[in-house]
């Protein structure tokens, strides 16, 4: 890491944690690109972020997920509490701008600097869009917003990799959808900690959310899949509607509920330290790809590669040559 | 590893390439398990399996895997060749026995040492069913056996490691199927080098295959998503019965051309280095997380991931810590 670099992400840091959003954006920027600065602004932020309470906010195409955390920012700030959105962003850059929704909701808090809204991209990060939330949302808390959604597509991968970092997932239900994805729903309510049914305000909603109650009752029955993190409860199911603001209150205070649970629960400590397994690991793989990638190292991989493609190397020999390699 | 582990690999590779299929067997179960044994046997083994052609049978179930996999030992060693078929197995734990099917297989093969069939479970092995499976087929190829048939399950991930690392993938096709596996249909043909059409005794096989050739032109100017391996051409389409034999004779005559463009063509050779890459990589994966298994160095790595846990500790300095602890 160069000096320069270094000494650009500790400024950065400085400046977010007084308050510049400009410098928390940039910082960001940094982070997101595992750049020496926003490595070392990291360094800087993580051990001022502990009280951090992450949410995966999660759910299919539809649900109606944008407008419920459109509506939790507003129940947030009702009460004066500082909140910030990660919205992971399918199709753009690393790089990239705000998408639409974001836009509107940024013009609905302008000049409300406690309201914290980025967009990120849902693919391209080095080590993971786990990694990359988990790092951003350090950095968010240390900043001041102790409070972060993450606000994920709604398809693929992306959902359970959020979920398995998150200290809490809330999955956003529409009471509307049909048999065709009893799938997904059944794939996202795994992995769920919280439950909102939507449009609150229509017929229907407090049937469906009557059935979901009965459907993790049952589920909570089950043996989890190896792997995955311990679920100390079943998950409270609320009707929320993101239009009138029902139930949103009730919903900001279970998640509440469960941020100071979190310090005292057995399961807890255990997916914190899942998720600081897996940032670590994360960061050590960089780092050896790092190592292989300098242009000297970079020649002998591809001749010893070349090698075993001929068969004239096995690949235990290669890898312990590419060991001695990679060890300094 | 120990000395004597080490030998006892030498001396099995040593009994299995004089002939032993007994000692091949017992290899074979080392390799599996990625033991020191198996690891001394592989290093011997792998300098002699140039000449392997290594053959993914895949399709829906039903399509007829099993039945055309039988038809083709019987086509190969009516000209004397010997084959041998690793019979992926969704079911058995790692040590397991036959299946069914390979039970009766094997009655119709007793006694004749040149078919050598043999079970693998689809899961549980360190290094991924990909490196198990090709570490496996280099020691079948270096003992004499160098057309080796790997028949997957038809469902799931396995179709889709195998196809990354065989030398052809053929798919099994029946022209039974319905609209229903029209997804799985169009999954399994994007990895095709070749298809066989079973049934091809019964009324519609043709139809199908005609069917499946327009099909596969239309697809041949797709773009392939990124990281697929380059396929060189457009997949032969073959009608077969493997009840009757037809057309089996002139299926492993396509797989015999494929295996000699695959000394001459680029795309070929760009394939097995992308191999080579994935076995020695997954192998150096392995090497650091034994080296973080010692009980002193796990200790070291525990206390470390609690410290990030608890915010006492950044990630970045976490896995430097880590790194000092698995270079040296």
């Amino acid at each position: 890491m160069t000096e320069a670099a270094a000494a650009h992400g500790v400024r950065l840091a400085e400046e977010a944690r007084a308050g510049s959003r400009r410098a928390l954006a940039r910082l960001l920027t940094e982070v997101e690109r595992r750049s020496p600065a926003g490595e070392a602004a990291l360094r800087l932020l993580y051990p001022l972020s502990g009280e951090a309470h992450l949410v995966g906010v999660t759910g299919a195409p539809g649900a109606g997920k944008s407008t419920l955390v459109a509506a939790l920012i507003r129940a947030a700030r009702a009460t004066g509490r500082p909140v910030a959105v990660l919205a992971i962003d399918p199709s753009s850059p690393i790089t990239g701008g705000a998408i639409l929704g974001d836009r509107v909701r940024m013009q609905e808090h302008a000049g409300d600097t406690d309201v914290f809204i980025r967009s990120m991209a849902a693919r391209g990060h080095l080590g993971g869009l786990a990694t990359a939330s988990v790092d951003a949302a350090a950095a968010l808390a240390a900043c001041g917003f102790p409070l972060v959604l993450i606000e994920t597509v709604g398809t693929g991968q992306s959902e359970v990799e959020i979920a398995a970092v998150a200290d809490t997932t809330l999955v956003v239900q529409s009471p509307e959808m049909g048999d065709e994805v009893q799938a997904i729903k059944a794939g996202l309510l795994e992995v769920a900690d919280l439950v909102a049914v939507t449009k609150g305000d229509r017929p229907g909603a407090d049937l469906a959310a009557a059935q979901l109650r009965a459907m993790l009752t049952v589920g909570a029955q089950h043996d989890r899949a190896a792997g995955d993190r311990p679920r100390p409860r079943r998950p409270e199911v609320v009707v929320v509607s993101g239009a009138t603001g029902l139930g949103v209150a009730d919903l900001l205070a279970a998640l509440d509920r469960r941020s100071a649970a979190q310090r005292t629960e057995a399961g807890m400590a255990a997916s914190r330290r899942a998720r600081a397994a897996a940032q670590v690991d994360g960061i050590v793989a960089e780092r050896i790809r790092e190592r292989m990638a300098d242009p000297a190292r970079r020649a002998i991989r591809e001749a010893t590669i070349d090698a075993v493609a001929t068969h004239a190397l096995d690949p235990y020999d290669a890898a312990d040559r590419l060991l001695r390699e990679i060890l300094p």
